[in-house]
């Protein structure tokens, strides 16, 4: 077994290789690994089986399990992936601009490779791949620390990914994988200052909020998302009862869900019985307040502070009568968690407020928060969305896995 | 006294506030200020000569006492400063891009205020007002964290700031000061996730340090600087020795001056003598390695590993005879801090590999370190260098402080 601080110091060697190497080098290895993943379908097959058998015996729920599990198409759809990112365009190199200054020197930005990345995530094998081929197409070594649950399939995965990138002569030291899954290993991992360039945890709030807490490395803050749908007095109601639906319902486990429900007062008696039974034929549970429950009846839950702030991540939403605009934006930019936020109006004054003054990653006018997404936005390939402020914020494509360096032309010059 | 929870509770209210705020407002907020502080001189000398007294009574070295004190000379300096920074373009607002997807969306990034800003520096209260107007022009609200020995100082200058916004109209809690100086409150401010977007720690290397360790807001490292000047095989040696005696001792006391030199084993012997005397009027002491010590003699102080790690900021300088550029990269790579690092060369193809393979925010050819700054590279302003590769890298200006959000138009697009 390799321990933490060899693969630190491994992958600290292996960066300068990995910075120098070229598109087509980069692309020719993420060829090999699809390649590998394919002729090795049976023994990624046989590793994943011992990770479920293991998960079963100690009672991981189902929901886990589908997620730990592989199949011979989700295999083929990780090769695949590969294959998408060597077709994205390199984000390496780029010179963001040059001048001259006065005194002769010529100042240049140019985009470079971040270093290490570091990626903290649970337990889905398919992360293992997807992120260390985006982290090795931005020019970067990473260090991935996966759920244990998986680990015999992230095992199996990092090696054929080692060994692909081996024999094309390419720096396999590109991609590790910690191999010690205690705790004290995650802890470790989030103070390798000096190694690490950047941590990104991708899972849940409770993952997350630990590397956070616990990280002295420099981090990316992924993830959560309270995200609201707010319906204002102008507002289309159909179209509202639509994009509500879809926000809410087609996908509740992921972070661009919504997971509350603010409505003018003005339409409220008008609105809010469509929306309960747009919602029903998926038995939405609402939990609402006083205003909600007056309209719609003592059926429905009521709302507390701490629905308010809750990711429900299921069938149920949080639902407010709101005075007007300015309390609709008064309550998300309390309680969201950065991440997406919608608007549905007709009102052009109503749209260009809350696209100022909300403080989130994506603000939307008539459109679902279930677009928040790095393929959707265009960039490809997503390694997280990002609801802090600094580097990155949104969803991250390549280029949020970069860094900038200054290059200066002088001759002679001195100050 | 405001504690430290009621005075982030008062940022984060006013940060909303602050965000709204036209350029037009921004720039007669600081334009005020700086009248304030010229009107006020009087009242701020007095202020600053109570902490110089209380300076010398603790056996504050001279030039500690030196960076605290404050003349009218230096005030105006500060009103000045303001100026400048009301005269910078606004950074606020601009679209970075737009595009329309395939299903209609129009998505676009968006440079918004980054929110809260933190900054804890020493006992230096000209930063007082720095940091402050910068943040302000940025459309960010901050909290000041100051050196105790300058409390006094900077208390009244901030006083001074938030009575003149005031009395414009504008958010007088867009500037904050810590007013509990103890070590307790250090901590807490670094750990005011929920308040603090971002926190900056500008000073020495333990500060810089300490924040690093133990903050869990965000954070950007800056300053150290353990700058190397490489003098290739292929050198102009007068040019590189003007540029190393630039390096080194135009400013001794800052990050962008060299500590270190390396020096090409073919031209060692005929450099290393014109070094040593060009360095010669300014008293430097020389570490050398023993193959320096064989050109130059006995005299010179013998260099050892934690030599090469140390940024002197006095006048010394460890200096290395090296085989070839790929020995000279790999001991910068290992040693530096990721500030500033110089070649000296004639040679296209040694300056190309140095600018590609140097890991460090600003790489040289034939000019001297100490140009890392934000003013000569066009800035306008300084909040100080980040030698980290997240968010931002190098000395940063207005930009450094901003963030970005994606704002998206829809007709009722669902997924």
């Amino acid at each position: 077994m390799r321990d933490l601080m060899s693969i630190a110091w491994a992958a600290k060697a292996a960066k300068a290789d990995v910075a120098r190497l070229g598109t087509d080098d980069k692309n020719r290895g993420l060829e090999a690994i699809a390649c590998a993943l394919e002729a090795h379908t049976a023994e990624i097959l046989a590793a994943n089986a011992a990770d479920i058998e293991a998960g079963r015996a100690n009672g991981l729920n189902e929901g886990l399990i589908d997620r730990l599990t592989l199949t011979e198409a989700r295999i083929a759809d990780i090769a695949e992936g590969c294959r998408q990112v060597a077709a994205l365009p390199d984000p390496i190199g780029e010179l963001l601009w040059q001048k001259t200054r006065p005194n002769g020197l010529k100042i240049g930005l140019k985009r470079v490779p971040m270093g290490v990345i570091g990626i903290i995530y649970e337990a889905r094998p398919n992360v293992t791949v997807d992120a260390a081929s985006l982290c090795f197409k931005a020019g970067s070594a990473c260090i991935l620390r996966g759920g244990k649950e998986a680990f015999h399939s992230s095992m199996c995965l990092t090696q054929l990914m080692r060994q692909a990138l081996q024999q094309q002569g390419l720096p396999e030291n590109a991609i590790n994988l910690v191999e010690d899954t205690s705790r004290d290993s995650a802890n470790e991992m989030m103070r390798l200052n000096g190694f690490l360039d950047v941590l990104i945890p991708r899972g849940g709030a409770g993952l997350i909020q630990a590397v956070v807490k616990n990280a002295t490395v420099p981090v990316i803050e992924t993830g959560t998302g309270n995200c609201h749908v707010y319906v204002d007095a102008s507002a289309d109601l159909n179209m509202a009862a639509k994009i509500l639906v879809n926000a809410k319902c087609q996908r509740i486990s992921v972070c661009n869900a919504a997971e509350s429900l603010l409505v003018h007062q003005d339409i409220a008696a008008q609105f809010l019985p469509m929306a309960a039974k747009a919602l029903a034929p998926d038995h939405v549970k609402l939990h609402g307040c006083p205003r909600t429950r007056q309209i719609l009846g003592d059926t429905i839950l009521p709302a507390d502070e701490s629905d308010y702030a809750r990711e429900y991540l299921d069938y149920e939403i949080s639902v407010k009568v709101v005075d007007n605009l300015d309390e609709a934006i008064a309550h998300i930019n309390k309680y969201n968690t950065g991440h997406s936020e919608c608007i549905v109006t007709e009102s052009y004054a109503s749209s260009q407020k809350f696209l100022e003054e909300i403080d989130a990653a994506a603000v939307y006018v008539n459109a679902s928060t279930r677009f928040t997404d790095g393929f959707v936005f265009g960039f490809g390939a997503e390694i997280g969305i990002s609801t802090q402020k600094l580097h990155a914020r949104g969803p991250m494509g390549l280029e949020a896995l970069t860094s900038q360096k200054y290059i200066i032309y002088g001759n002679g010059q001195v100050r």
